[in-house]
Protein backbone atom coordinates (compact mmCIF):
# COMPACT_ATOMS: atom_id res chain seq x y z
CA UNK A 1 0.00 0.00 0.00
CA UNK A 2 1.31 3.48 -0.80
CA UNK A 3 0.23 6.33 1.26
CA UNK A 4 1.86 8.93 -0.72
CA UNK A 5 0.48 10.34 -3.47
CA UNK A 6 2.52 8.08 -5.76
CA UNK A 7 -0.37 5.52 -6.85
CA UNK A 8 -0.21 6.98 -10.31
CA UNK A 9 3.17 7.03 -10.60
CA UNK A 10 4.83 6.85 -14.02
CA UNK A 11 1.03 8.14 -15.78
CA UNK A 12 2.04 11.08 -15.95
CA UNK A 13 -0.15 12.85 -13.53
CA UNK A 14 0.91 16.19 -12.32
CA UNK A 15 -0.30 16.72 -8.97
CA UNK A 16 -0.52 19.49 -6.31
CA UNK A 17 -1.30 20.45 -3.06
CA UNK A 18 -2.24 23.86 -1.90
CA UNK A 19 -3.54 25.68 1.74
CA UNK A 20 -5.17 28.28 2.35
CA UNK A 21 -4.52 29.32 6.28
CA UNK A 22 -7.24 31.51 7.41
CA UNK A 23 -9.91 28.78 6.24
CA UNK A 24 -7.68 25.84 6.49
CA UNK A 25 -8.53 25.58 3.39
CA UNK A 26 -7.08 22.70 0.72
CA UNK A 27 -6.93 23.55 -3.21
CA UNK A 28 -5.74 20.65 -5.38
CA UNK A 29 -4.14 21.01 -8.87
CA UNK A 30 -4.13 18.24 -10.74
CA UNK A 31 -3.30 17.78 -14.66
CA UNK A 32 -2.04 15.69 -17.45
CA UNK A 33 1.87 16.09 -18.38
CA UNK A 34 1.60 15.06 -21.95
CA UNK A 35 -1.87 17.28 -23.45
CA UNK A 36 -1.22 19.84 -20.10
CA UNK A 37 -4.84 19.97 -19.32
CA UNK A 38 -5.84 20.76 -15.52
CA UNK A 39 -8.07 20.68 -12.75
CA UNK A 40 -8.37 22.64 -10.16
CA UNK A 41 -10.40 22.06 -7.12
CA UNK A 42 -11.77 24.10 -4.63
CA UNK A 43 -9.92 26.91 -5.20
CA UNK A 44 -10.08 30.10 -2.28
CA UNK A 45 -10.56 33.70 -3.93
CA UNK A 46 -7.37 34.62 -1.29
CA UNK A 47 -5.03 32.74 -3.43
CA UNK A 48 -6.19 32.98 -7.30
CA UNK A 49 -3.26 34.91 -8.05
CA UNK A 50 -0.93 32.34 -7.30
CA UNK A 51 -2.63 29.31 -8.65
CA UNK A 52 -2.77 31.33 -11.55
CA UNK A 53 0.90 31.72 -11.49
CA UNK A 54 1.43 27.97 -10.95
CA UNK A 55 -0.16 26.93 -13.66
CA UNK A 56 1.13 29.54 -16.32
CA UNK A 57 5.12 28.02 -14.12
CA UNK A 58 3.77 24.57 -14.90
CA UNK A 59 2.99 25.49 -18.44
CA UNK A 60 -0.69 23.98 -18.06
CA UNK A 61 -3.99 25.25 -19.42
CA UNK A 62 -6.69 25.06 -16.66
CA UNK A 63 -9.54 23.50 -18.39
CA UNK A 64 -12.26 23.47 -15.05
CA UNK A 65 -12.32 24.89 -12.30
CA UNK A 66 -14.48 22.82 -9.85
CA UNK A 67 -16.13 23.22 -6.47
CA UNK A 68 -17.14 20.05 -4.02
CA UNK A 69 -19.79 22.17 -2.68
CA UNK A 70 -20.90 25.63 -2.08
CA UNK A 71 -18.52 26.46 0.83
CA UNK A 72 -19.61 28.20 3.85
CA UNK A 73 -15.98 29.01 5.19
CA UNK A 74 -14.56 31.10 2.21
CA UNK A 75 -15.53 32.32 -0.81
CA UNK A 76 -14.65 29.81 -4.25
CA UNK A 77 -11.91 31.28 -6.52
CA UNK A 78 -13.52 29.52 -9.76
CA UNK A 79 -15.16 32.69 -10.73
CA UNK A 80 -11.62 35.10 -10.61
CA UNK A 81 -9.93 31.86 -12.23
CA UNK A 82 -11.89 32.08 -15.04
CA UNK A 83 -10.83 35.68 -15.83
CA UNK A 84 -6.99 34.55 -14.93
CA UNK A 85 -7.14 31.88 -17.33
CA UNK A 86 -9.54 32.33 -20.21
CA UNK A 87 -11.27 29.51 -21.74
CA UNK A 88 -11.68 27.38 -18.54
CA UNK A 89 -14.83 26.37 -17.02
CA UNK A 90 -16.50 26.47 -13.57
CA UNK A 91 -17.92 23.55 -12.39
CA UNK A 92 -20.41 22.18 -9.42
CA UNK A 93 -23.13 19.76 -8.52
CA UNK A 94 -26.82 20.38 -9.61
CA UNK A 95 -28.06 19.76 -6.35
CA UNK A 96 -25.92 22.76 -4.69
CA UNK A 97 -28.32 25.29 -6.09
CA UNK A 98 -24.77 27.54 -7.45
CA UNK A 99 -24.02 28.88 -10.54
CA UNK A 100 -21.91 27.06 -12.54
CA UNK A 101 -20.86 26.77 -16.26
CA UNK A 102 -21.29 23.23 -15.42
CA UNK A 103 -23.40 21.37 -13.49
CA UNK A 104 -22.77 17.63 -12.65
CA UNK A 105 -24.00 14.87 -10.69
CA UNK A 106 -23.62 11.77 -9.59
CA UNK A 107 -21.33 9.40 -12.21
CA UNK A 108 -20.86 12.27 -14.28
CA UNK A 109 -16.99 12.85 -14.96
CA UNK A 110 -14.57 15.50 -15.21
CA UNK A 111 -12.51 14.62 -18.04
CA UNK A 112 -8.92 16.45 -18.66
CA UNK A 113 -6.24 14.71 -20.75
CA UNK A 114 -6.07 10.83 -20.03
CA UNK A 115 -7.67 10.81 -16.88
CA UNK A 116 -11.14 11.71 -15.06
CA UNK A 117 -12.69 12.33 -12.28
CA UNK A 118 -15.92 10.69 -11.11
CA UNK A 119 -18.19 12.58 -9.45
CA UNK A 120 -19.69 10.44 -6.20
CA UNK A 121 -22.89 12.15 -4.55
CA UNK A 122 -21.88 12.72 -0.82
CA UNK A 123 -24.52 14.48 0.88
CA UNK A 124 -24.98 15.12 4.63
CA UNK A 125 -22.77 18.50 5.28
CA UNK A 126 -24.74 19.72 2.32
CA UNK A 127 -26.91 18.66 -0.31
CA UNK A 128 -24.54 19.09 -3.36
CA UNK A 129 -21.96 17.78 -1.73
CA UNK A 130 -19.64 15.60 -4.60
CA UNK A 131 -16.21 13.58 -3.61
CA UNK A 132 -14.09 13.23 -6.66
CA UNK A 133 -12.60 9.94 -7.54
CA UNK A 134 -9.48 9.66 -9.57
CA UNK A 135 -10.07 7.61 -12.78
CA UNK A 136 -7.69 4.67 -11.49
CA UNK A 137 -9.26 5.13 -7.56
CA UNK A 138 -5.61 5.80 -6.01
CA UNK A 139 -7.33 9.33 -4.77
CA UNK A 140 -10.35 11.27 -3.72
CA UNK A 141 -11.20 14.30 -3.15
CA UNK A 142 -13.83 14.23 -0.09
CA UNK A 143 -14.56 17.74 0.06
CA UNK A 144 -16.73 18.61 3.63
CA UNK A 145 -17.80 14.90 3.71
CA UNK A 146 -14.50 13.11 5.50
CA UNK A 147 -12.32 14.86 6.68
CA UNK A 148 -8.51 13.73 8.41
CA UNK A 149 -9.96 11.88 11.18
CA UNK A 150 -12.77 14.26 11.04
CA UNK A 151 -16.04 14.99 9.06
CA UNK A 152 -18.01 18.27 7.93
CA UNK A 153 -20.65 19.74 10.05
CA UNK A 154 -23.99 19.15 9.47
CA UNK A 155 -25.40 22.50 11.63
CA UNK A 156 -25.62 24.60 8.89
CA UNK A 157 -26.84 24.62 4.73
CA UNK A 158 -28.91 21.13 4.42
CA UNK A 159 -26.75 19.52 7.08
CA UNK A 160 -28.01 16.01 8.10
CA UNK A 161 -25.96 13.52 10.43
CA UNK A 162 -27.28 10.38 9.61
CA UNK A 163 -26.98 11.07 5.50
CA UNK A 164 -23.50 11.75 5.69
CA UNK A 165 -23.27 8.72 7.77
CA UNK A 166 -24.15 7.23 4.93
CA UNK A 167 -22.46 8.72 2.12
CA UNK A 168 -19.20 8.45 4.28
CA UNK A 169 -19.94 4.40 4.45
CA UNK A 170 -21.27 3.53 0.98
CA UNK A 171 -19.53 5.98 -1.47
CA UNK A 172 -15.97 6.85 0.78
CA UNK A 173 -15.25 3.83 2.93
CA UNK A 174 -16.02 1.49 -0.56
CA UNK A 175 -13.10 2.65 -2.02
CA UNK A 176 -9.81 0.49 -2.03
CA UNK A 177 -8.23 0.85 1.10
CA UNK A 178 -4.98 1.93 -0.23
CA UNK A 179 -6.93 4.87 -1.98
CA UNK A 180 -5.14 8.18 -0.46
CA UNK A 181 -8.12 10.89 1.13
CA UNK A 182 -7.67 14.57 0.22
CA UNK A 183 -9.73 16.96 2.01
CA UNK A 184 -11.01 20.25 1.55
CA UNK A 185 -9.55 21.42 4.95
CA UNK A 186 -7.11 20.40 7.99
CA UNK A 187 -6.84 22.32 11.27
CA UNK A 188 -4.34 19.89 12.67
CA UNK A 189 -1.27 20.56 9.83
CA UNK A 190 -1.97 16.80 8.21
CA UNK A 191 -2.23 16.64 4.58
CA UNK A 192 -3.72 13.05 4.02
CA UNK A 193 -5.11 9.87 4.74
CA UNK A 194 -6.16 6.57 3.60
CA UNK A 195 -9.62 4.69 3.27
CA UNK A 196 -7.61 2.03 5.56
CA UNK A 197 -6.80 4.41 8.25
CA UNK A 198 -9.95 6.39 8.57
CA UNK A 199 -12.11 2.84 8.81
CA UNK A 200 -9.74 2.40 11.57
CA UNK A 201 -9.07 5.30 12.92
CA UNK A 202 -12.02 7.97 12.64
CA UNK A 203 -13.11 8.91 15.98
CA UNK A 204 -16.96 9.56 14.91
CA UNK A 205 -16.91 7.40 11.79
CA UNK A 206 -15.74 4.16 13.17
CA UNK A 207 -19.12 4.65 15.44
CA UNK A 208 -22.77 3.22 15.15
CA UNK A 209 -24.84 5.54 13.17
CA UNK A 210 -26.86 6.36 16.43
CA UNK A 211 -24.08 7.21 18.15
CA UNK A 212 -22.27 9.14 15.09
CA UNK A 213 -25.71 11.31 15.14
CA UNK A 214 -25.43 12.07 18.56
CA UNK A 215 -22.17 13.30 18.37
CA UNK A 216 -22.54 15.43 15.58
CA UNK A 217 -25.91 16.94 17.22
CA UNK A 218 -24.17 17.96 20.34
CA UNK A 219 -20.40 19.81 18.91
CA UNK A 220 -22.40 22.87 19.97
CA UNK A 221 -19.79 25.05 17.04
CA UNK A 222 -19.69 28.16 16.33
CA UNK A 223 -21.20 29.85 13.27
CA UNK A 224 -18.65 30.03 10.71
CA UNK A 225 -16.87 33.70 10.58
CA UNK A 226 -17.63 34.06 6.57
CA UNK A 227 -20.90 32.17 5.94
CA UNK A 228 -22.81 35.31 5.44
CA UNK A 229 -20.77 36.29 2.89
CA UNK A 230 -19.28 33.35 1.76
CA UNK A 231 -22.44 31.18 0.73
CA UNK A 232 -24.17 33.80 -1.63
CA UNK A 233 -21.15 34.71 -2.83
CA UNK A 234 -20.56 31.14 -3.89
CA UNK A 235 -23.98 30.57 -4.85
CA UNK A 236 -22.11 32.88 -7.61
CA UNK A 237 -18.49 31.32 -8.57
CA UNK A 238 -18.07 33.86 -5.56
CA UNK A 239 -18.08 37.23 -7.96
CA UNK A 240 -20.46 39.68 -8.20
CA UNK A 241 -22.40 40.71 -11.37
CA UNK B 1 8.40 13.56 -15.74
CA UNK B 2 5.87 12.91 -12.24
CA UNK B 3 4.98 16.24 -10.03
CA UNK B 4 3.55 14.61 -7.06
CA UNK B 5 4.91 12.50 -4.61
CA UNK B 6 4.80 9.32 -6.65
CA UNK B 7 8.10 8.52 -7.86
CA UNK B 8 8.53 5.67 -5.55
CA UNK B 9 5.48 4.03 -6.56
CA UNK B 10 4.47 0.68 -5.42
CA UNK B 11 8.43 0.40 -3.62
CA UNK B 12 6.65 0.54 -0.16
CA UNK B 13 7.78 3.98 0.83
CA UNK B 14 4.83 5.73 3.34
CA UNK B 15 5.08 9.29 2.98
CA UNK B 16 2.80 12.28 4.93
CA UNK B 17 4.11 15.95 4.84
CA UNK B 18 2.85 17.67 7.89
CA UNK B 19 2.65 21.46 9.08
CA UNK B 20 3.32 23.36 11.52
CA UNK B 21 1.38 27.03 11.42
CA UNK B 22 3.03 29.25 13.31
CA UNK B 23 6.42 28.96 11.89
CA UNK B 24 5.13 27.83 8.76
CA UNK B 25 7.56 24.32 9.41
CA UNK B 26 7.05 20.97 7.45
CA UNK B 27 8.00 18.28 8.73
CA UNK B 28 7.94 14.88 7.18
CA UNK B 29 7.30 11.28 7.98
CA UNK B 30 8.99 8.14 5.77
CA UNK B 31 8.54 5.09 6.36
CA UNK B 32 9.00 1.07 4.91
CA UNK B 33 6.12 0.04 4.60
CA UNK B 34 7.25 -3.47 4.80
CA UNK B 35 9.86 -3.23 8.12
CA UNK B 36 7.84 -0.07 9.60
CA UNK B 37 10.87 1.17 10.35
CA UNK B 38 10.22 5.15 10.24
CA UNK B 39 12.68 8.65 9.79
CA UNK B 40 10.84 12.10 11.03
CA UNK B 41 12.42 15.14 9.17
CA UNK B 42 12.25 18.18 11.09
CA UNK B 43 9.62 17.73 13.59
CA UNK B 44 8.23 20.52 15.75
CA UNK B 45 8.08 20.46 19.39
CA UNK B 46 4.40 21.80 19.54
CA UNK B 47 3.16 19.21 16.94
CA UNK B 48 5.04 16.17 18.96
CA UNK B 49 2.36 14.98 20.24
CA UNK B 50 0.32 14.49 16.77
CA UNK B 51 3.40 13.46 14.97
CA UNK B 52 3.46 10.29 17.45
CA UNK B 53 -0.19 9.51 17.57
CA UNK B 54 0.58 9.44 13.55
CA UNK B 55 3.29 7.30 13.96
CA UNK B 56 1.43 5.03 15.85
CA UNK B 57 -1.85 4.85 14.48
CA UNK B 58 0.27 3.62 11.09
CA UNK B 59 1.68 0.97 13.05
CA UNK B 60 5.26 2.18 12.42
CA UNK B 61 7.91 2.40 14.44
CA UNK B 62 10.25 5.70 14.36
CA UNK B 63 14.07 4.80 14.23
CA UNK B 64 15.46 8.51 13.66
CA UNK B 65 14.26 12.11 14.56
CA UNK B 66 16.97 13.99 11.90
CA UNK B 67 16.82 17.77 11.28
CA UNK B 68 18.16 19.27 8.57
CA UNK B 69 19.73 21.95 10.60
CA UNK B 70 19.89 24.00 13.86
CA UNK B 71 16.23 25.86 13.33
CA UNK B 72 16.36 29.46 14.35
CA UNK B 73 12.12 29.62 14.36
CA UNK B 74 10.90 26.85 16.29
CA UNK B 75 11.91 24.20 18.37
CA UNK B 76 12.67 20.76 17.67
CA UNK B 77 10.38 18.22 19.07
CA UNK B 78 13.28 15.44 18.63
CA UNK B 79 13.59 15.36 22.36
CA UNK B 80 10.28 14.87 23.30
CA UNK B 81 9.44 12.76 20.70
CA UNK B 82 12.16 10.64 21.60
CA UNK B 83 10.54 10.34 25.38
CA UNK B 84 7.23 9.90 23.01
CA UNK B 85 8.63 6.92 21.48
CA UNK B 86 10.82 4.93 23.18
CA UNK B 87 14.05 3.45 21.07
CA UNK B 88 14.38 6.11 18.38
CA UNK B 89 17.92 8.50 18.37
CA UNK B 90 18.05 12.08 17.47
CA UNK B 91 19.78 12.96 14.03
CA UNK B 92 21.36 15.99 13.21
CA UNK B 93 24.68 16.74 11.23
CA UNK B 94 28.13 17.33 13.02
CA UNK B 95 29.21 20.97 11.87
CA UNK B 96 25.25 22.19 13.43
CA UNK B 97 27.58 22.45 16.50
CA UNK B 98 23.81 20.83 18.12
CA UNK B 99 23.78 17.83 20.42
CA UNK B 100 22.52 14.94 19.00
CA UNK B 101 22.51 11.09 19.33
CA UNK B 102 24.01 10.58 15.97
CA UNK B 103 26.01 13.40 14.20
CA UNK B 104 26.41 12.72 10.55
CA UNK B 105 28.31 14.56 7.47
CA UNK B 106 27.96 14.50 3.79
CA UNK B 107 27.81 11.03 2.28
CA UNK B 108 26.49 9.81 5.60
CA UNK B 109 23.30 7.31 5.41
CA UNK B 110 20.25 7.73 7.99
CA UNK B 111 19.02 4.09 6.54
CA UNK B 112 14.96 2.98 7.19
CA UNK B 113 14.10 -0.21 5.97
CA UNK B 114 14.87 -0.57 2.59
CA UNK B 115 15.48 2.80 1.98
CA UNK B 116 18.51 5.39 2.67
CA UNK B 117 18.57 9.39 2.91
CA UNK B 118 21.81 10.33 1.62
CA UNK B 119 23.10 13.55 3.40
CA UNK B 120 24.04 16.18 1.11
CA UNK B 121 26.07 19.60 2.70
CA UNK B 122 24.20 22.00 1.91
CA UNK B 123 25.35 25.15 4.03
CA UNK B 124 24.83 28.84 3.48
CA UNK B 125 21.68 29.44 5.27
CA UNK B 126 23.76 27.62 8.73
CA UNK B 127 27.07 26.33 8.99
CA UNK B 128 25.29 23.20 9.50
CA UNK B 129 22.60 22.80 6.72
CA UNK B 130 21.91 19.00 4.96
CA UNK B 131 20.20 18.16 2.46
CA UNK B 132 18.58 14.70 3.00
CA UNK B 133 18.37 12.56 -0.40
CA UNK B 134 15.88 9.78 -0.93
CA UNK B 135 18.22 6.88 -2.07
CA UNK B 136 15.87 6.91 -5.51
CA UNK B 137 16.90 10.21 -6.25
CA UNK B 138 12.93 11.09 -6.22
CA UNK B 139 12.88 12.97 -3.29
CA UNK B 140 14.89 15.38 -1.34
CA UNK B 141 14.37 17.38 1.73
CA UNK B 142 15.85 20.49 1.30
CA UNK B 143 15.66 22.63 4.90
CA UNK B 144 16.22 26.24 4.46
CA UNK B 145 18.81 25.84 1.41
CA UNK B 146 15.75 26.17 -1.11
CA UNK B 147 12.78 26.86 0.02
CA UNK B 148 9.85 27.37 -2.75
CA UNK B 149 10.85 29.88 -5.18
CA UNK B 150 12.74 31.41 -2.25
CA UNK B 151 16.09 30.59 -0.43
CA UNK B 152 16.40 30.32 3.24
CA UNK B 153 17.89 33.56 5.06
CA UNK B 154 21.78 34.26 5.55
CA UNK B 155 21.65 37.49 7.52
CA UNK B 156 21.98 35.60 10.93
CA UNK B 157 24.04 32.35 12.67
CA UNK B 158 26.18 31.53 9.76
CA UNK B 159 24.80 32.74 6.80
CA UNK B 160 26.47 33.23 3.78
CA UNK B 161 24.78 33.67 0.67
CA UNK B 162 28.09 33.17 -1.58
CA UNK B 163 27.99 29.42 0.00
CA UNK B 164 24.07 29.50 -0.65
CA UNK B 165 24.48 30.08 -4.24
CA UNK B 166 27.20 27.50 -4.43
CA UNK B 167 25.24 24.66 -2.27
CA UNK B 168 22.08 24.72 -4.20
CA UNK B 169 23.84 24.70 -7.42
CA UNK B 170 26.09 22.06 -6.97
CA UNK B 171 24.12 19.79 -4.26
CA UNK B 172 20.45 20.44 -5.26
CA UNK B 173 19.91 21.65 -8.79
CA UNK B 174 22.48 18.72 -9.63
CA UNK B 175 19.82 16.12 -8.98
CA UNK B 176 17.35 14.84 -11.71
CA UNK B 177 15.14 17.45 -12.95
CA UNK B 178 12.01 15.64 -12.11
CA UNK B 179 13.25 15.25 -8.23
CA UNK B 180 10.71 16.86 -6.08
CA UNK B 181 12.04 19.41 -3.66
CA UNK B 182 10.41 19.18 0.08
CA UNK B 183 11.46 22.51 1.77
CA UNK B 184 11.41 23.40 5.59
CA UNK B 185 8.75 26.04 5.44
CA UNK B 186 6.23 27.53 3.20
CA UNK B 187 4.62 31.16 3.37
CA UNK B 188 2.21 30.76 0.73
CA UNK B 189 0.27 27.58 0.99
CA UNK B 190 2.47 25.34 -1.48
CA UNK B 191 3.99 22.19 -0.85
CA UNK B 192 6.44 20.85 -3.28
CA UNK B 193 8.38 22.11 -6.09
CA UNK B 194 10.90 19.97 -8.41
CA UNK B 195 14.51 21.17 -9.61
CA UNK B 196 13.14 21.97 -12.86
CA UNK B 197 10.61 24.27 -11.70
CA UNK B 198 13.38 25.86 -9.03
CA UNK B 199 16.03 26.20 -12.40
CA UNK B 200 13.43 27.89 -14.33
CA UNK B 201 11.23 29.92 -11.39
CA UNK B 202 13.27 30.70 -8.16
CA UNK B 203 13.29 34.22 -8.52
CA UNK B 204 16.68 34.68 -6.79
CA UNK B 205 18.51 31.57 -7.64
CA UNK B 206 18.08 32.13 -11.52
CA UNK B 207 20.08 35.06 -11.06
CA UNK B 208 24.01 35.10 -11.26
CA UNK B 209 26.06 34.97 -8.02
CA UNK B 210 26.67 38.25 -7.78
CA UNK B 211 23.06 39.36 -8.08
CA UNK B 212 22.18 36.49 -5.51
CA UNK B 213 24.32 37.88 -3.35
CA UNK B 214 23.34 41.47 -3.35
CA UNK B 215 19.88 40.54 -2.98
CA UNK B 216 20.17 38.55 -0.50
CA UNK B 217 22.32 40.99 1.50
CA UNK B 218 19.47 43.98 0.97
CA UNK B 219 16.33 41.80 2.68
CA UNK B 220 16.25 44.00 5.58
CA UNK B 221 14.23 41.07 6.93
CA UNK B 222 12.78 41.40 10.52
CA UNK B 223 14.87 38.91 13.27
CA UNK B 224 12.97 36.14 13.78
CA UNK B 225 10.56 35.83 16.94
CA UNK B 226 11.87 32.49 18.49
CA UNK B 227 15.41 33.17 17.85
CA UNK B 228 16.62 33.54 21.39
CA UNK B 229 14.38 30.68 22.75
CA UNK B 230 14.90 28.52 19.25
CA UNK B 231 18.65 28.46 19.14
CA UNK B 232 19.68 27.40 22.41
CA UNK B 233 16.96 24.90 22.87
CA UNK B 234 17.23 23.63 19.41
CA UNK B 235 21.34 23.12 20.35
CA UNK B 236 20.04 20.91 23.12
CA UNK B 237 17.62 18.59 20.83
CA UNK B 238 14.98 21.01 21.99
CA UNK B 239 14.74 20.02 25.67
CA UNK B 240 16.18 21.45 28.94
CA UNK B 241 18.32 18.86 30.80
FE1 LIG C 1 -18.06 23.20 3.61
FE1 LIG D 1 16.39 27.68 9.51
Amino acid sequence: RAYCAMASAGKGLIFRQLFEPVSCTYTYLLADEKTKEAVLIDPVLEKADRDARLIKDLGLKMIYAANTHCHADHITGTGVLKKLLPGSKSVISKDSGAKADIHIQAGDEIKFGNFALEARSTPGHTDGCLTYVLNDKSMAFTGDALLIRGCGRTDFQQGCPSKLYHSVHTQIFSLPSECLLYPAHDYTGQTVTTVEEEKKHNPRLTKSEAEFVNIMNNLNLKKPAQIDIAVPANLKCGIQD
